[in-house]
């Protein structure tokens, strides 16, 4: 019996969308399927603060693809409103809610893919259907925010939590001139961070007039119907028009959890490096999956639009029949904050004392041009490396644009394992208005060189 | 006998000063002495156009140190106004002529070091002595055209060449409300660039208002006195307050050449791994001499303020009983050109073919960030790579200042050889107002490794 392969897809945004279209090229003959349960597929989520900030024309432009365009371009069914309750892995079908009529629908599968990406971690305190506590964590949520903001005009904004989210959002509410507060519980701002970038990152917001409590915990919101007035911590009661929760994201697992697919320890699912789960017929890829550290090649949790589509892709091939296989990865984080950016690659200091790796550090600030050059600004940058090894593992910069170079160079050093004094050996470029005579790169690559040698 | 050893270092710029410095370091006990013929020491070349672009603050801040600090510090002697005229090999001895008095002296050495950099190209048309010609290679000549400006405001330059210079120096005159013209020989601007490079070059220019001439042969200037009145070529009569002549640089390598050290084709001192000429007792480094490309491991000439600090460097700790040694170097220059920045790394392609090396190109022209946001610019980048091997050659980038980190990159994979194809297996950050979802160098890098594996 030679039928038609069914691949059925969960989720339709970066990861899912990803892998609709990848399956398709690889099998132009299977019946590919998503289900989405919300209003919209491929949409853009990195993307949403600078629609409020207006460097992006409208919501809408985040919506890259319909699913009319998916069925016209792709032949891909796109069932909008469809939330898949379960899956039966014995008869291969997965039984999804109609979110319009309420029905329970079965849709069967030759192979499934779970792009079910990740969700913000809902505090208590403030309920997502509440009418000035946002989340902003997808397309359909900006455009409720920006009914609200139409109405009620937001001065006021509270941020609760100072990850990159936190801090990309204060950016960018502040210059279009809301007054912004950014409540974090851990004793530091961005605390997931090196130590030194905290202070930094302190600085800036202080030059920027965005005022931020560190260590709040005990923190009280009064609500009355349908919306905070004000929250209370340490005696302090503070009022603001919107509140804006940026306290992290979880993976979506539940139904992989229900089905009874192996998990790791943070709720993330477990896949090989074909993307498969410990259900043969079921792959998974994106902000719901685990991907492995090259660092320590261990299983992590890392959610990112630019990972859930390649990895998306790789989870389609598969899944169609092609054979391709996800590599360890070396995250490499970067945001904007005010007039600075900020880059996180490889491991943390905290990362690697938590994965028992002797490293030593080295760090430097300086000019990120000629210091006689009145556009010259500063810039810092820590880098992680193992003494008997020389290789990285991990590295830290804050500074202007030419720190997504830098993090990009350390990233490729990450992963091929070369030798960290390799750096001071590279031919920097130098001209005055972009770039300094010494290279920081090549001022750490010789301390580290020297340690080395020590 | 154990006498202490004489250092004479002739030239007091970038190369010459890193020598004496590291040289004293190296030897704590070492007579050194620094002949300069000029009225400075220690200047800044590659910064005198952001002296007049006004992004530093004046050209006093380009004079890095003094004979006075040079004594007090590091207890080294420097002689302005002293010109050598020839050396004496057998006896160890360098006679120079004392501009001041017009006196001949000896001075010995026990090792020499010939730092005296580079000269421009004079054009014949356009003496140095005249009042309305500049070269602006020197501090000195800065400060002659600060003084002309004062008096006759300079509001048409034309500028003779169009290279890393000539385009720079279009670009402040042209920023500060100067109008400006360039005339180039060849028939393109900036003829050692690839030929993309220089169509985009032309759109910049006219974008920005700046007149250019290509193909401009047969040029007479018409002078009276002391200075230039107007010049004629096709036909056409042209008139301008000043002439800034870019029309690139040799060696100043005549005293070695009168001395009977190797020279290479084009002029430029001959040196070995240790910076040593073919004199035993003598070193050279700078401007005025080859250094060894990665690439093919020829000796080339590679003038760069950062290769003459570097090389001056392992000059100096030699001839004071050091042992360093010089590596074969990538060639990695950057220059700003108005809202772009250019960046060329390694051969470019007419030097690959001229090389005998048989490569193969790819290119691409994308935004700098994501399309959505509408601070992205385009950006081109083009890299040469050889297909048996799979080395990266060379690569020019035109771009925003995330070139800067792209050139280094490249430095790195053409030092190392590493396979092109790596390029696409890097982790690249995405942050909307920093990067693109897809890094430039991951889409060439599969480019390559399409074409490698075909």
């Amino acid at each position: 019996m030679n039928s038609i392969k069914k691949i059925l897809i969960i989720g339709g945004n970066a990861a899912g969308c990803a892998a609709a279209a990848k399956a398709r090229r690889v099998n132009p003959f299977a019946e590919i399927q998503i289900l989405e349960s919300g209003q919209f597929i491929s949409t853009g989520t990195c993307e949403i603060p600078y629609v409020i900030s207006g460097e992006i024309e409208s919501s809408d432009k985040l919506i890259f693809n319909t699913p009319a365009s998916f069925k016209s371009g792709k032949n891909i069914d796109v069932l909008l409103y469809h939330k898949a309750e379960s899956i039966d892995r014995k008869q291969k079908l997965v039984n999804a809610r109609n979110l319009i009529d309420n029905s329970l629908n079965q849709f069967k599968y030759d192979a499934l893919i779970l792009a079910t990406g990740s969700v913000p971690v809902i505090l208590p305190q403030f309920p997502e259907n509440l009418s000035n506590v946002f989340y902003l964590k997808s397309v359909q949520e900006l455009k409720r925010f920006e009914s609200f903001n139409k109405i009620f005009e937001v001065k006021k904004i509270a941020v609760i939590g100072s990850g990159y989210i936190g801090l990309e959002f204060a950016d960018v509410f502040s210059q279009k001139g809301t007054e912004v507060t950014i409540f974090e519980k851990e004793t530091r701002l961005m605390p997931n961070s090196e130590k030194q970038i905290s202070f930094l990152l302190e600085d800036i917001l202080k030059k920027n007039n965005v005022s931020f409590y560190t260590s709040v915990h005990n923190f009280v919101a009064s609500r009355t119907d349908d919306k905070i007035n004000h929250i209370k911590f340490d005696g302090r009661i503070l009022e603001y028009d919107a509140y804006l929760i940026t306290a992290g994201f979880k993976p979506n697992s539940g139904l992989a959890q229900n089905a009874g697919l192996d998990l790791g320890s943070n709720g993330a699912i477990k896949v090989d490096t074909k993307l498969k789960t410990s259900d043969h017929f079921i792959y998974a890829a994106g902000d719901n999956t685990l991907v492995i550290n090259a660092v320590n090649n261990r299983p992590f949790y890392c959610p990112s639009a630019a990972l859930a589509h390649n990895f998306g892709h790789i989870a389609g091939a598969n899944a169609a029949g092609g054979n391709m296989t996800a590599k360890p990865i070396v995250r490499n984080l970067s945001v904007k904050i005010f007039d600075k950016f900020y880059s996180q690659v490889g491991m943390t200091s905290d990362e690697a004392l938590l994965s028992n790796l002797h490293f030593q550090t080295v760090s430097e600030t300086m000019l990120n041009k000629l210091s006689l050059m009145k556009s010259s600004t500063e810039m810092f940058g820590k880098i992680l490396f193992e003494k008997d090894t020389k290789r990285i593992l991990g590295a830290s910069f804050l500074g202007g644009e030419e720190i997504s170079g830098f993090a990009d160079l350390i990233a490729h050093f990450i992963r091929l394992k070369l030798s960290a004094d390799l750096l001071s050996e590279i031919d920097y470029n130098y001209t005055p208005p972009l770039s300094p005579l010494k290279n920081i790169l090549s001022v750490l690559g010789r301390k580290i060189k020297k340690n080395i040698f020590s």
